[in-house]
């Protein structure tokens, strides 16, 4: 069976949490994120990442400019953090430890219920 | 800043897993589901469970029977996976253990990168 979709929808709204966290540590230009973001297990691809980029300038979260770091050959554009920014993704990660715990716990509990589940357990249908 | 968009998101793509984990254990009625799903922090309410039960049980993930249980008042009608969705679930698993790791382990690297990063780090930027 197929979950791809359903890890794209996942992904997809985690892929703003882990942008911004990433932006904690100081300004970054994208294919830095990307690399950090991106690959196997990620939640963003070069497809994804320069969309949500421009959304987050649009909306204030991040501020952008161009510079020429030391070792670069080319100038990149380098995102940061604005305060509102900073405010959010603190925000962002407590709701998500608070949301990850819940559904780790949710399969967890699950699961040691049926281990100790007793055996044989019905309920009877409704007679016809 | 108003994080609640993002958190339904979240949710809303966590919500089929949960609850097909929860029947892991055995057949349970809506209600039960509820109580172990919603709630605060919990991905669910009452507006959203009916509708993904329906969905569950039209893509053949859930299969669904009214019985009447000994304690209870009125027939409910319980849900319990099938072979398709007891295997599904086991794979849903796998890809949000996986994908949970790997944004706590992004926030995480970004806070101990925030901790350890030189201060004053400056990257020029371009001359007019």
């Amino acid at each position: 069976m197929d979950i791809t979709g359903w890890q794209s929808q996942l992904r997809k709204g985690a892929a703003e949490l882990v942008v911004l966290s990433l932006l904690q540590g100081g300004e970054r230009y994208g294919l830095d994120i990307l690399d950090s973001a991106g690959g196997s297990g990620g939640v963003l691809s070069d497809g994804t990442l320069y969309p949500l980029l421009t959304r987050l300038e649009r909306e204030a979260k991040v501020e952008a400019r161009w510079a020429m770091a030391d070792d670069a050959k080319i100038p990149r554009k380098y995102y940061r953090l604005t305060a509102e920014g900073e405010a959010l993704v603190a925000q962002m990660q407590r709701a998500w430890h608070e949301f990850s715990a819940f559904v780790t716990g949710a399969i967890e509990e699950a699961q040691d219920g049926r281990k100790t589940a007793p055996a044989g357990r019905t309920i009877p249908a409704l007679a016809d």
